[in-house]
């Protein structure tokens, strides 16, 4: 009973702290719980963000942020896989223009995204491994990146590049470069950002032609 | 009772499998053990591994390799550790010559080591997160990779990569450097070690070249 009583205390305390209680359609209730949990799980650990907390900031009961997700694990899952939509679609936004140009636009917008999450991002590529569903999203969204680059290298300069595109040594050499990429990034920002993000671009930029240039030397036999 | 009559048996029957028990002292004891884990683990799981086998094939009871490693854990790290400190005596092995060529026999012994040590390598860097001391220890070996590399740098016959060898621009392009060769290793003993060894490490190497350089860039108003 005493257990009854503070809950229900603390129901209706929740009802006076977030009293603008709103009825939102299914789509939109979880649109507004996962932009929630990004702002949440972006500068908070996981263990600091409570289910308790989403519902009082969305203005709903917390049996009802339980109704969309299971568990806070389910909820985390949710936010980290609209984190990585988002990154992808920035990143990968810039349509036009030659390809160098591209790469350059795109990398920026991936450091942005990354410098504005920084915790969540380093949290996640951090412990990437504990979880499977989260290392899934890891992988699938770096698939999308490398298999854009892939497809934009039909277009380069150098014949040999476009041949090669597609060869195990230029996969495994493109894979080993964005790991390149995760790792910067994250001592990056784990650091406070105090290197200008052009110039960590930059690097990312120089290492990505010599890595094409090299994975196809054996080809020509250099 | 039912239970030390059946943990007498089980002895006996160790006993029988392993006839040739052998007196060592505690420091040889423990190596030997050590040596035993880096044969086991390098090519099973984790939990395929069990204290006993490792028991029967030292020749000892389970409870003296208790004794030594109070639970399977401790048992793994002390491997881990192990390897690492093999991994890096190999890699750091060559102290003659000229760095690119120190760098290039430095890389052909870990890819070597990598390659030997498969499963438990990819094991390890893809789960590193998981266990605080298993990040240690991968943290702590790559650490002392880069001072290696960074301490190579003060003979670097380019003035500037000399000079800018400790800047926060050059330790971060480093670190991101690193990071491409845990994933290059991991990603290329992962698929079955299809690409020659050699072209792996030419792209490295020429990646590490172009690094150096690009790194120095923002320093000379490039």
């Amino acid at each position: 009973m005493f257990f009854v009583a503070r809950a229900q205390t603390h129901r209706t305390k929740a009802k006076s702290v977030a009293p603008r209680r709103t009825r939102l359609d299914v789509d939109a209730r979880r649109a507004q719980l996962v932009a929630l949990g990004l702002e949440h799980f972006g500068d908070r650990s996981y263990d600091e963000v409570s289910l308790e907390d989403i519902a009082r900031a969305a203005g709903i009961s917390k049996g009802l942020v339980y109704h969309y997700f299971p568990t806070k694990k389910h909820y985390f899952v949710a936010t980290v896989r609209e984190a990585a939509d988002r990154l992808v679609a920035r990143a990968l936004a810039d349509e036009d223009g030659p390809p160098p140009l591209r790469l350059l636009r795109g990398l920026d917008a991936y450091l942005d995204y990354v410098r504005a999450h920084a915790r969540a991002y380093v949290t996640l590529m951090r412990s990437g491994g504990l979880d499977p569903e989260l290392s899934a999203i890891v992988d699938e969204t770096r698939q999308l990146f490398l298999e854009r680059i892939t497809s934009g290298l039909r277009d380069a300069p150098e014949p040999e590049i476009a041949r090669q595109r597609e060869a195990p040594l230029m996969r495994l050499a493109l894979r080993g470069w964005c790991g390149m990429v995760e790792t910067m990034s994250v001592e990056w920002v784990a650091g406070g950002c105090v290197t200008p993000q052009a110039q960590v671009r930059d690097v990312l930029v120089s290492s990505l032609v010599e890595v094409l240039r090299a994975a196809t030397a054996p080809a020509l036999g250099a």
